[in-house]
């Protein structure tokens, strides 16, 4: 079965689960806006008003124009495929009176920006349309529909993920062999983006920051660039990266030290801040199960760094991954305004989520390190094997 | 000045122009589903909600999660950039409260979806903030601000888009003499990406249909990827294809003919097609001019095509070209549905479109040729050459 195949079914399904009739994904020219929930219903982008229907009793219909019939029809995910030529509202109107759903939901989310894949003018298109057709009041945020389906991840989707870290681990295994005194962190983003590349593997996010690299004290600490910063001995040395196998990413940070002459091991007050560190994403690890929610793991991390006497870090513990380095609903977050409902969903097996605290050492750099993992029925399990020793740099 | 300088310059210049106090670009996790005209206002993506915001007065403040802060500052683009952490909410509206605009322009179109970048959850959102300052009622679409912005294109721009323009013939003239009997669409296509990648350009759209090639009757006929299907002798081979300069796009079209042992010349009823397709391409060019509206210049097109017998093509004659393949909001169309209010905006100078007719030619083909032209003061002009001649494969 193909991930488009897959995903119409477990739609299906989940409109049984949460008790609703009919999903509908509303999209058009999904190169220039697209909803993120495309990709698990066609098979490349769409240019005009184009609506994938999926109903609670099994029934499936793509309504596309003419020329994306054809590649939508070869997915082999629905019943039928109907392509038209002047407008999408007669055959989608004649179709849903039909079907005549008592509840319609459509990808639109305050809280949660993966599941807002509808823009406002499409939304007021089809309330209009809906209107003439009396069923506008039957519409209402298919957020729960639209996480669960990104969230709730096959084994396939895991072993893509799996994939992804493993390369990413053997990156960062030689990209430690690359740095020295001397370098900047656009040099070693540059060897860092050159060993994706030889493994023809794309980078999970924008290449501008991805790697991000970030040498000693005084950096922009994250979102930035590389710049010609160069690597000194003294300095702790933080990277973010990630790459994609089958659209599927990996995010993962990792923590250097850089030797001064006649060091052997970094300083107490690097391997204070690095322990801490380890502590508290093991801890975070632990506590993670179905059931679960964000904020109750981001005060275990969060308690564990100001207890050792940090700052507290000013972002989530961690997000969840998936088609996007940040993807999915639930999230491993404090109980700030931005991050709305998103800490007060609740686990459920199959989520994959990156661990993340982070804190500065003074006069050193910022230490962070950021892990991946997947709840499994009853905890957590890492996704590839967690940094425990800090990198040494020679 | 920077692209991005220049255009907040132009909006100023644009709000005063259409008499609008204030325009705010509302976006949020940009990489997911962004706004389209956030590439004219940041660097580079953003993570949480963020504002850009634009007045009649020349005033401009960006206010974004703390760490896309630094980047977004570096622009020098706005007055101030603020940088929060816990939520967007008390800055944006403590802004808003001080410039106390009549008029809020935000980027949502049922008819553009260029201009149509706000998500409804993010509208749902915004509208929420506003209703609370007792602004609510000041929303309207920017649709007007935002086609402007795009479609009135800078020397610099059109600069760009010539490039990309240029290469593209030079990459048709290299493929034409791959084209032979035997060669598979696949494998035209693939020759093309590499001489694309050889100039390190990429593709003006994805990938799996960038180019689009096809060989013969009976294909797909558009917006479908190449195929094993075969080149013969008597085919019509036509291909649609562009690269990006700076990120500007070219999107062109070509057509062939295979010929047959003995042939030096394609048979009559290609060349009529191709004839009708050259002239009806000429007369649209000849027609255009600021002030003229789409519609008028497709009927040209499309009674030229119909009046020599052939079916009318079942889409536009042609749309705008930008940072995307298809972008603007002003369209070469017919009063269809499903291209809106498009075919009836007047053409202003500093506008690109593609004129791209297509016809069938029965047992061959089909015949089509997509030129690209810059509405200028008082008529069209060519950004490359156009094609006139049918190019022949031996």
């Amino acid at each position: 079965m193909t991930l488009i195949q897959e995903k119409v079914k477990q739609a299906t399904e989940l409109l049984r689960e949460f008790g609703v009739d009919c999903w509908i994904t509303f999209t058009r020219e999904s190169e220039i806006c697209g909803d993120p929930t495309l990709v698990f219903l066609a098979p490349g982008h769409v240019t005009w008003h184009s609506a994938f229907i999926v109903g609670a009793d099994g029934r499936t219909r793509a309504i596309v124009g003419l020329y994306d019939k054809k590649g939508v029809e070869e997915t082999g995910a629905y019943d039928t495929v109907v392509g038209y030529v002047t407008g999408i509202k007669e055959p989608l109107l004649e179709y849903l009176k039909e079907i005549n759903p008592r509840t319609i939901a459509i990808n639109y989310s305050k809280t949660s920006e993966i599941c807002d894949g509808l823009t406002h003018g499409m939304y007021l298109t089809l309330y209009e349309f809906l209107s003439e057709a009396g069923m506008a009041d039957r519409l209402f945020s298919a957020e729960k529909i639209v996480s669960a389906l990104r969230e709730r991840k096959s084994a396939a989707e895991i072993g893509w993920m799996k994939e992804a870290v493993r390369a990413t681990e053997e990156i960062f295994a030689y990209v430690g062999r690359f740095i020295a005194p001397g370098r900047t962190e656009s040099e070693i983003a540059a060897f860092i983006l050159g060993e994706a590349e030889r493994r023809k593997l794309p980078t999970a996010w924008g290449p501008a920051t991805c790697p991000a690299v970030f040498t000693g004290p005084d950096t922009a600490q994250a979102h930035y660039s590389p710049t010609g910063r160069v690597v000194e001995p003294g300095h702790v040395l933080n990277m973010d990266f990630g790459v994609k196998v089958e659209g599927y990413c990996s995010d993962m940070q990792r923590t250097f030290y850089v030797l001064k002459p006649g060091e052997t091991a970094a300083p107490e007050d690097v391997m204070k801040g690095f322990r801490t560190i380890v502590r508290a994403v093991e801890e975070s690890k632990k506590a993670m199960k179905p059931g679960v929610t964000g904020f109750e793991i981001d005060a275990v991390a969060r308690s564990i760094i100001v207890g050792a006497g940090y700052a507290e870090f000013p972002h989530a513990l961690g997000h969840q991954v998936g088609r996007y380095a940040h993807d999915g609903t639930a999230l491993l977050g404090p109980k700030w305004e931005k991050y709305a409902k998103k800490p007060f969903q609740k686990f459920e097996e199959g989520m994959v989520f990156t661990i993340e605290p982070r804190l500065t050492v003074p006069g050193r750099g910022v230490v962070t390190i950021e892990e991946m993992v997947v709840v499994s029925r009853d905890g957590a399990e890492w996704l590839g094997r967690p940094q425990k020793d800090i990198f040494l740099v020679k």
